[in-house]
């Protein structure tokens, strides 16, 4: 059976689907692929039927963990059953999951939500990434971080996000004390899956060290800082978490009878550590060594690249050992809207006489805005913007900015504005490059991987020209699902015919595309002119010289909320 | 015939088309109006045929003196036939024109244009007051005028326009000095059909004093100042101009022989000294005294107030002795895209759901996002502009500068930037306000009119709101024409029915809409705390503190033209 061909499933969980591929081991052909969307998708009005009458507050973002299951139920045992593949012939299953997404549940693992005594209770549902509720909490623990001089902070870039673990944790025990009590165990959903496939707990260290404040070396946070937020928050590590943190790259467990009679694969089958949606997409576009930053590039951009030492860098999502490939330190750095961003514009802000020359000529309205504003040279619209319709991630880590776009006339058309809007989501990327390779981090090159690098090679050629460094494309559109495949791959080992490195499943499995953008010498030199305009704005905008941006976010709180609400909040 | 009704007969010469309209002195009825498109229009691609190989510059405007005359021909005549008032019973006759509109003539009066020899010479014809092309001599005369500390620079706020008559004047002698040679008149077009209608040469005070350099006490520029300018031009007031330069509100003469024959009115019939758009509706919008301040409202605003003495106020357009109302000191000042901007949003940045709307209700473009935008708080939608889209006429004077929008997120709509739009010219205005009232010149209240008030009460309130000014709408939407009138039955006099006096006219002819629109306390507290940030950011980018709109304009400059060509610019 040595001589058969080997097969991995890599199952990438995201906002609102889930997505399984069946990949070939040996050279990373992808065989065939399932979607699974949620049936319950994103939870963010009110409590599904029957609990229609349970309303949510703002910013609240909710998923149903019966999703997640059916993923498996659904698009895996669709997969494995449509391919014809022997499941003696699947070696691994390895999962990715966008983070923090996290959940409390019982100690055997069971979702509180799943419970008739919690179902109504908001609480008891998985938080999903994008749940920004917690923004309260999430500015107590950077400040109460600073007041007690937390030594994790600057690994963080000196801010955590309302997105992460503990903020979340934190709008629980405040909020609802009946579900943080009856909480055994709060965990990822990542970890939560893999749990459920291989009847197993592990925490990996991707989520721990990117979204929970733990590193090998200093584990978590001390409980004098965790109580310091609130009175018996501090044992909330020993009391819901674990200190037990499994590296990515290793072996889960195997698969259980339950999870076997679920997806159609053999029990045993080997279920990788479980990992993270960007981070796993790293060396799925082949990077598995210093020097080469990947931008996986959607509705965001998130940016990782490996380290061999780890100096403090400014405004960083984080860096962590081992964090996404082992004996590298890998650093993350994200931009909040940049697909998001172009799809705002198309969607809002450009004329009937473009959307009728998509349905004459059959082509998308990126398609003939793009056009036209690759007949542009650069500079030639007299337009620059700051990217910041989402805030700013990195380097600033502030969601209170917003978008700015100077130099209109009234001659200025769509097709301006569009190529100005991709320019400032690159000069973006430049910044954060920049900001790696003054703290000591190499960027020599860039691989990009997502959805957006497929439908925008002007985009592709932009980003060359802007930050000066030649930029490839990973071949599979994959990524995430490839990248968790891999590590399946590893997970299962050599001897059973997977690999024993993800180096060398990164060079059997991942490719890149062919064409290469390189920096045009002309281009560039417009453009860094336009982007010391960039910085110079960046600066002047984010770092609170004019706070205009802010004092507009604050009228627009004090015009919608009333003041006397917003007079509380600003003195919060 | 003392107790027939009198009428006088006023005609606005626009950018278009001429308009003629008849009115009764008595209680300023308009009786009858005509409309006379120009034949030839602006004129800013080729010279009309047969001459269309003559192809014209970038920044060219130019007309065609036939038009004008065909306004009398044409429209006039027609107002006069279809009317069935009897020319008797028609006491005077008065135009107003778009200046600085100015042409070479011969010595009686012939457009160089009319003569074979140089018809196919654009020089030759005349130069509407957008064409900017002679912007390199009003730099020339901007910093020629600061080298010799010349004292006429202070009465326009310290700088002068491409549009004014002698940059155009200049770029004549620099460019076709045959012409200039040829050339025994050059004047405003406004003063050219008053000679047609009169067989006399008049110069108005109105012309001279806002486009010509030209005061009461001081008279024009001193020669050396136009020989610095350039060798030979020296003698150009002389040579090619009047020193006698007479007031607004008298008589330029009787109406020729050939004229009646034109228009179909009597010859002799008072014909008015010439007069400019803007200034000729400050009476017509009621106003006649200091204090209130006459924003004349369409693609761009003018703004005039009236003032007992002249101090020296920054980057106002210019001020006049008698320039406006005799007695008084006439200021202007200017916002050089208004109704310009909001076309331009709504032509170019509009997705198409709003123009379905437009259809299935039957409504303009504008009515569908200003009653979404009404709907608004102000501060709601996060928003700020600056109102630079065609350049900062005052208090800044500079065309360089370009649009500044602010505060966008992924929940952005047309309507709430429309709003925003909306707000930053009612912030420009007040800008304006606040700096005549800085330098001395009172502005108690506002009178509006032109075609934006007609169709926006929301931009009227916010206006209001803005500037904490009441605002009221002059009857008219004719005001123009109407003060053409009106100043014709000055011309006219009390003894043939008409008025003594511009006063005793505006008591009689000219009236305000009932409604009037008053500042809402709430909503000024929330645009006071717009308008710090909206000063702030003016004069970030406007007072060259971050000139990054000026940087933005020299790359595009270099982009269109080649670095080449445009270091050579820049070096100018």
């Amino acid at each position: 059976m040595i001589d058969q061909p080997r097969y991995t499933i890599g199952v990438d969980f995201g906002t609102e689907s889930g997505r399984a591929v069946l990949v070939d081991v040996t050279d990373g052909r992808e065989v065939g692929i399932e979607v699974e969307p949620y049936r319950n998708g994103v939870i963010d009005v009110h409590l599904p039927a029957p609990d229609e009458d349970v309303v949510l507050g703002p910013d609240w973002a909710l998923q149903d963990p019966e999703d997640y299951l059916q993923t498996f139920r659904g698009a895996v045992r669709r997969l494995v059953a449509g391919s014809g593949v022997d499941p003696a012939q699947v070696i691994g299953i390895g999962i990715d999951f966008t983070a923090c997404t996290m959940l409390p549940t019982t100690g055997d693992g069971t979702p509180l939500c799943f419970l008739d005594e919690f179902r109504r209770n908001p609480h008891a549902w998985v938080k999903l990434w994008k749940h920004h509720a917690a923004q309260p909490e999430a500015d107590d623990i950077n400040r109460v971080a600073r007041e007690l001089d937390q030594p994790w902070l600057e690994r963080y870039g000196g801010k955590i996000s309302s997105e992460w673990f503990f903020p979340k944790a934190l709008q629980i025990v405040r909020e609802a004390p009946e579900v943080y009590r009856a909480a055994d165990r709060l965990l990822e959903a990542a970890d939560w899956v893999v749990w459920q496939l291989t009847d197993r707990e592990t925490r990996n260290n991707c989520t721990a060290g990117y979204k929970a404040l733990w590193s090998a070396d200093e584990g978590f946070p001390e409980p004098r800082f965790f109580e310091a937020l609130e009175p018996g928050f501090g044992t909330v590590v020993d009391d819901k978490l674990s200190r037990t943190v499994v590296p990515i790259g290793g072996r889960a467990g195997g698969l259980s009878e339950q999870a076997a009679r679920w997806t159609g694969l053999l029990p045993g089958t080997a279920v990788a550590i479980a990992n993270v949606d960007a981070h796993v997409s790293v060396p799925a576009a082949t990077v598995t060594e210093p020097g080469t930053l990947v931008a996986i590039m959607g509705t965001s951009i998130c940016h990782v690249v490996l380290a061999d030492s780890a100096p403090a860098i400014d405004g960083m999502c984080g860096v962590v050992d081992n964090g996404v490939v082992p004996g590298y330190f890998g650093y993350e750095a994200g931009q909040a809207a940049v697909g998001d961003l172009f799809a705002w514009f198309v969607d809002e802000a450009v004329p009937p006489r473009y959307h009728t020359l998509t349905q004459s000529r059959g082509v998308s309205l990126h398609e003939v805005l793009g056009e036209e504003a690759a007949r542009l040279r650069p500079g030639e619209s007299g337009l620059l913007a700051l990217d910041w319709w989402n805030g700013n991630r990195s380097v600033l880590v502030d969601a209170d900015l917003s978008g700015v776009l100077v130099g209109m006339t009234l001659a200025t058309t769509a097709p301006e504005i569009y190529r100005a809007l991709i320019e400032s989501t690159a000069f973006g990327t430049r910044v954060i490059i920049d900001t790696f390779e003054g703290g000591g981090v190499a960027v020599d090159q860039v691989v990009a991987c997502g959805g957006l690098p497929d439908r925008n090679p002007l985009l592709m050629q932009i980003y060359a020209d802007v930050t000066g460094r030649s930029w490839r494309v990973a071949a599979s559109s994959q990524t995430p699902a490839l990248g968790s495949a891999m590590f399946a791959s590893v997970a299962a080992g050599s001897d059973a015919g997977g690999h024993a490195t993800i180096e060398d499943a990164a060079r059997a499995m991942a490719h890149l595309r062919a064409e290469t953008y390189e920096p045009d010498p002309s281009n560039r030199r417009v453009y860094d002119a336009l982007y010391a305009e960039y910085v110079r704005l960046h600066d002047l905008f984010g770092r609170g010289e004019d706070p205009v941006l802010k004092t507009l976010k604050r009228l627009r709180l004090e015009s919608i909320e009333g003041s006397a609400v917003v007079a509380d909040a600003a003195s919060r």
